[in-house]
């Protein structure tokens, strides 16, 4: 059995951006050595997600769009209430918007290999979903099979 | 260690439609000889997704009633509007909507596989929903384990 | 290759509660001496769901007030009408936004293991969140992977 672990380093620069991950990933697999087996791709972070979705601009506004509408930052979150929480860092910031959209679109996504290539359809993209930035992201990157 | 790759077709009939598809999903279990391991269930289209819930009936009524009310198919969206997109087929449908509620569901379910079943409850069914059907749509299953 | 199960049980008390599990799980991945692999966690019911974010006591209700708006559970739901479905059983809950809140979570999680630990952020935490308890939950846990 094969496994291969690497974190990927994304620079995000807008509060709310969708990044493709998919030539990162695919080249995790190439340097796995994995034929046959699953890569698991999970964020480091509690407001940046992960999908797999069609990466075309017009969408990605809806997508910004819609979720935003779905948790709209400036409603009125007890997450938001810094003074009332405890053990804070100095630039803690006011996200509970990007926390709850986060959790809807997970932070997660497993892929089957096959063949040596992911196994994802024609419109099928990896995509990071920052919901918090501009900031440095993390990627975790695990892939597991048989040559 | 076993693995062991398989495409599921699934034909589906409506615009919006709930499919079973645990037992296909069993019997790719079955075929692969894995006793204990785990299964990656992917959805290979960006307008159809896969869940674990319950297969009952008034229930599946709920779950295309709640999301469409959340994404209606007929609001404004970007992607929607056909001539202002590049390289698009000439029959691209209008399903802005059917993506967002395809990345709210997820693309993938992960199960685990102990002594050679699924380990889900009682009332759980592996399902796959289509947004945007009738299509034909295909399921990448990639089982990892030991027997 | 090593490969470990292990179903863990949570009591909730509340209708609407979320656990932290981050403990459980390292403890499962410690028992199956998994130092470079993945481990899936998956909830084995339909009205409980499992996500990775912050662990926050006001985030915490932020996550049910916003989740318990978008599914309201005095909304009208088919699922809820109890005399119209067969074969329920005597104690059968109106708990159908249990269930699409569920499936907007995710019933399952797929997490990198590391160096023997779990590839975790700082602020992530693996969280059991149950949508109609109280209730006893279990939680199935598969580790694959080298030693």
């Amino acid at each position: 059995m094969l496994n291969y672990y690497e974190e990927l380093n994304v620079s995000t620069r807008k509060s709310f951006e969708v990044c493709d991950i998919t030539d990162g990933i695919a080249a995790v697999i190439k340097a796995s050595g994995v034929l046959e087996g699953m890569v698991t791709i999970n964020s480091m972070h509690t407001t940046c997600a992960l999908s797999v979705n069609e990466n075309e601009e017009r969408l990605l506004e809806d997508i910004r769009n819609f979720f935003l509408t779905l948790a709209p930052p400036d409603a009125s979150y007890k997450h938001n209430d810094l003074h009332l929480r405890v053990d804070i860092p100095p630039d803690e910031p006011e996200n509970a918007h990007s926390h709850l959209v986060a959790m809807m679109l997970g932070h997660s996504e497993t892929v089957a290999v096959h063949n040596g290539v992911l196994a994802l359809g024609r419109y099928q993209s990896i995509l990071m979903l920052e919901m918090d930035g501009p900031r440095e992201r993390k990627i975790a990157v695990q892939a597991l099979g048989a040559k």
